[in-house]
């Protein structure tokens, strides 16, 4: 069955190893919410073993570092679901009190328009801030 | 300032160590909700060390197995949202496709109305599913 993380990268891709991606999602209200992609068609964290689990969760605390660096959120949100989409994924959200939804999950209801304004080469900040690290070790 | 996870066990209680607990949540339409509380009051995965984390995700992905083990759920979501108590916490939530909201996220559009049936000694159940394995090692 076809299956839109094995087919396409999901994002802009900011960092990668073999094991898994880190990408900037096309999330207009949400500038800055990062996607980390395990490679392999997984389902959960609990079908991979325990030194992928954790150069896994690496990736996705490098995501929650270099996203407290370039963008100084007052809360990160991250959240495993795959309900749609069974291919395992992190979201990695970066969120601030005049976000759309705050403190509601991203999910939930929207409580105002704009979204938190961000730089225009944040692409480039983030891709800086991960590139000193090694978050999925092999 | 008064915590509500510094001041209570925020659940039923069934599993607990130096670091951490495992409760089951008081989310009647989600049985086996369970929520995977750190004691110390801490804000982001990356305010706490790497041994810490992983401790902790080794609690999460128990709580997981467990789940797994006991209700056999179509997806497993896991999230660590807290904005509105900013006390380190994971959301373990076995997800079923007659479930209230699924396939969205249990903060989304509500879809359905009765929860999916549970077993009622879910909770005895589940802490012995917990209780053979050592999820969070000091």
């Amino acid at each position: 069955m076809s299956c839109p993380l094995c087919d396409t990268s999901g994002g802009t891709l900011l960092w990668q190893d073999a094991r898994c991606r880190i990408v900037l999602a096309d999330e207009p209200d949400y500038p800055g919410f990062l996607r980390v992609i395990v490679n392999a068609h997984v389902k959960e964290m609990s079908d991979l073993p325990a030194v992928a689990q954790q150069a896994l969760m690496g990736a996705v605390f490098a995501a929650e570092a270099a996203l407290r660096k370039v963008m100084q959120p007052d809360k990160i949100n991250l959240a495993s679901l795959g309900n749609v989409v069974p291919h395992l994924h992190w979201h990695v959200i970066p969120r601030f009190t005049d976000d759309p939804h705050f403190p509601n999950p991203v999910w939930g209801a929207r409580l105002r328009e704009p979204p938190h304004a961000a730089p225009p080469d944040l692409d480039a900040l983030l891709r800086a801030a991960l590139h000193p690290q090694a978050p999925c070790r092999a």
